[in-house]
């Protein structure tokens, strides 16, 4: 074939596989925002149908002939070119291990599952909710085993999250983390922090106003960036210029919604900074989960929650709740947003404590894949890490297993990239203050010049390039949890006057 | 091939299709409510891509020798197998007229008038949109000649929304209605009806709230039925259990949003009362525009600005409204929301003038078919045609001829439904009238009994009859416009005191 025809091809196939990704796409943002309670029957029934399409437009002999052609020419190809081709080959020779009837199998049931998880949460009853994550399991067991049956499942399944990754790793860095953490936290969690005012009666439609002023200070443009509310928060793109975030409002909690917005935020500016040359490809997406979590940590916790932010937002919030937060100075703030206790709910937790939140799911991953634990046995295995680790009951399921939604999507080896994402945050702080005064920007509210620097060393590559290669050039070092520790005893230090 | 098989195939057929339209309309209706301004683009290469394949999986000859087997073997269909096969071959024969290619370009032409028709009305830029009018006009006329070459493409695009319907019914329907409206309207427009207390100041979040519990009312269970904001108020359905109606609230009126609630939520019943048996089907649509909207009239205006719906309705607003609303009585507010006054703005037209609206539209479409006129006329046109049938003057174009959406989605012969609707709901009054205390149920708030007779007679059938023959059914009489037009006169008569 010839080279510009084999090269239209291939742009060609990427737009079908985008088209097929943003309906599905939107009809699972429609599930959480828009859509009423009932109607997962037909949405059920056109995600199969449009799944299985997108899995014959590329998982056939025309896109295998396809590549194959291109990658002998890849003297010819741009780098670009030559990464969507390695990219797309590494994903076609993982999906044709996977019959096309299991994909659109699991399609249909992690869309019933999310449904079922909503009510389960709701309800307390993990019970309805086992079954789905019985058969969850087993497909991705299953999955992983088809890409690479030489390897244990669960190792598979985290390569797929964050290429490189494995329990090895991951092991020793939760093992560092934790030699630091709990120490720390032991340190802290008697330590008096007063944090009342965070959770007086704010109004849900402030808190709206309150929204959209943080997308404004983050410069999520309302042409490109659009806001809804879901039962729990996330980020989906579609396109550069068409990024979507929800978050949910808590009438007891300011802060719950604020970091969430500026928690999406940082993901969303990820994904609308990537090259425009980029979109409609394969490498128009983060380069991997952690990479992804950096950026929605980095503004949530190491911008968002240092003191010179609470010094920028406190007068605009007191306009908004004005006696919720009176006499409440900067330093309060700033101390009530970071107090460190052990505590329930992953998502709200603070940021010393966030990662043995993160290391209860990792363990109970490891071994639901390794065998050693069952869907049955969850609630309890769960309870009792959460005591383990965290010093806490869990009261009921709703605020213990049920918690998280990605479970109920079949998300398994996900959670880990979580920890890893503030790791990197730490180590690509320290690699921007050596160009910027980072401090100074945030105490004047000026996010520009931060963002700016996100997007030129990380956001704008996409995926050109694999996670530990592009923090290593962005960083000018290789990854080190070292950051991080540093980071969090420094943040501690300061926060409890140590 | 065997019966049952073929039956299947059928069946498949309709559940793909159904899963395109579900993605192109759920697409349609994100960029109404959710989706950012900027986002066009990625959408536009969405639909286009899907539409494309919606029309490959119709179009072609498998659908076609299907469709000819199971006509051949119609002895052996039940009725509703053998009108799915009417009326698929009629749409395949349509369809086949026109090449695919300018089905693909027409959707996504239709997709960027319709942002840049948002664009212009809020600008006030008639011009900037006036070459989407020419293109969607052009392309509608060929279209229709396609579809039948020896009849004016007006008829061809009228019988389209209203199978049955032309331009000589047309003609005579309005004739008979302006020689009863304008003589009507001369004897009211001057006498004095107080409506000031319609336009206060109306906080948006308490409409919502209104919009909530008029959603009650009708039985919009939420678990079915969902509500978003959008420009401009409208329906779609993807299923009997999942239909979305949009409003726009205004501070300045709380009728708007109120009426339009009511509106789109007679609409949304109808789509929702459709047999079980005829979901996933091409049956499963209202008979026809003018029968989907005499369900929306007959809620918005026979119900909804009856004297008994006032005296039920406003103890309840006056919880919401409670000072912009003082010592207004049943009476009073049943006189404002139907004085008659010629006007701008059709939707917020009361019911005596808005058949002209409709005739200024339906002379409009008529000339600009036959070539009377162009794009480039119509705001003149406009403005003329409202001095002559209503007496007022176009102040801009926002407010005249960008007022309504339609025609940016290359909907031209849809306007005249909306009177007939109007006129087929005031016929339906009076058949059920013969079956039911009608008022004495809305003076209670249970609408449930009506509702009920609506499903009975009309909804379920969904598109198993023609509209001439299902309102003949339903109604025990052909159509006639006798009833609007007494209708009309004894309501005018009521609330003028004549």
């Amino acid at each position: 074939m010839e080279l510009a025809k084999a090269l239209q091809a291939l742009q060609k196939l990427q737009e079908n596989r985008h088209a097929y990704a943003h309906a599905q796409g939107l009809l699972t943002l429609d599930s959480a925002t828009g859509a009423p309670r009932g109607s997962a029957h037909a949405r059920n029934v056109t995600l199969g149908i449009l799944s299985e399409r997108a899995y014959q437009i590329f998982v056939n002999d025309d896109t295998r002939a396809l590549l194959l052609e291109l990658a002998g020419q890849k003297d010819r190809l741009t780098p670009a070119q030559a990464r969507q081709v390695e990219l797309l080959t590494r994903e076609l020779n993982d999906l044709t291990r996977i019959p096309m009837e299991e994909v659109v199998a699991y399609t249909q049931l992690t869309n019933q599952a999310r449904d079922c998880w909503v009510a389960a949460k709701e309800h307390n009853d993990y019970p309805s909710f086992k079954p789905y994550v019985e058969k969850l399991v087993e497909f991705n067991r299953r999955f992983a085993g088809y890409k690479d049956a030489s390897r244990p499942a669960y190792n598979v399944l985290l390569d797929d999250y964050e290429k490189g990754l494995d329990m090895g790793i991951l092991d020793g860095f939760f093992e560092a983390l934790r030699r630091d953490i709990v120490p720390l936290l032991a340190l802290v969690k008697d330590r008096p922090v007063e944090d009342g005012f965070l959770h007086g009666h704010f109004d849900k439609a402030r808190q709206a106003v309150l929204a959209g002023d943080v997308m404004d200070l983050m410069g999520l443009d309302r042409r490109f960036f659009a806001l809804d509310t879901s039962e729990h928060p996330f980020t989906m793109s579609f396109h550069r210029d068409d990024v979507r975030i929800t978050t949910h409002y808590h009438e007891d909690s300011v802060a719950s919604s604020l970091y969430s917005v500026i928690h999406e935020g940082g993901h969303a500016l990820y994904d609308h900074n990537i090259a425009e040359e980029y979109q409609y490809t394969c490498l128009a997406d983060g380069a991997s989960m952690g990479l992804h979590e950096s950026q929605s940590r980095f503004y949530e916790n190491i911008l968002g929650r240092s003191e010179a932010f609470a010094e920028f937002l406190l007068p605009r919030l007191r306009v908004l709740f004005p006696s919720q937060l009176e006499g409440v100075s900067p330093r309060q703030f700033y101390r009530a947003v970071n107090k460190a206790q052990p505590s329930l709910i992953r998502t709200e937790a603070d940021e010393l404590t966030y990662s043995l939140h993160v290391m209860v799911r990792y363990e109970l991953e490891k071994q639901l894949f390794a065998g050693q634990l069952t869907a049955g046995d969850l609630p309890e295995a769960w309870n009792a890490l959460y005591q383990e680790y965290l010093g806490v009951d869990v009261p009921d399921d709703t605020h213990g297993v049920l918690q998280d939604t990605h479970w109920s999507g079949g998300m398994f080896g996900y959670f880990p990239t979580y920890a890893l994402g503030s790791a990197y945050s730490a180590q690509i702080l320290h690699a921007m203050e050596k160009d910027l005064r980072v401090e100074e920007w945030v105490r004047k509210g000026e996010l520009g010049p931060i963002t700016e620097w996100l997007r030129e060393k990380i956001h704008r590559h996409g995926m050109m390039l694999d996670p530990g290669k592009l923090l290593e050039e962005a960083c000018g070092e290789p990854f080190s949890a070292k950051y991080y520790v540093a980071y969090l005893t420094r943040k501690m230090k300061d926060v409890y006057d140590l």
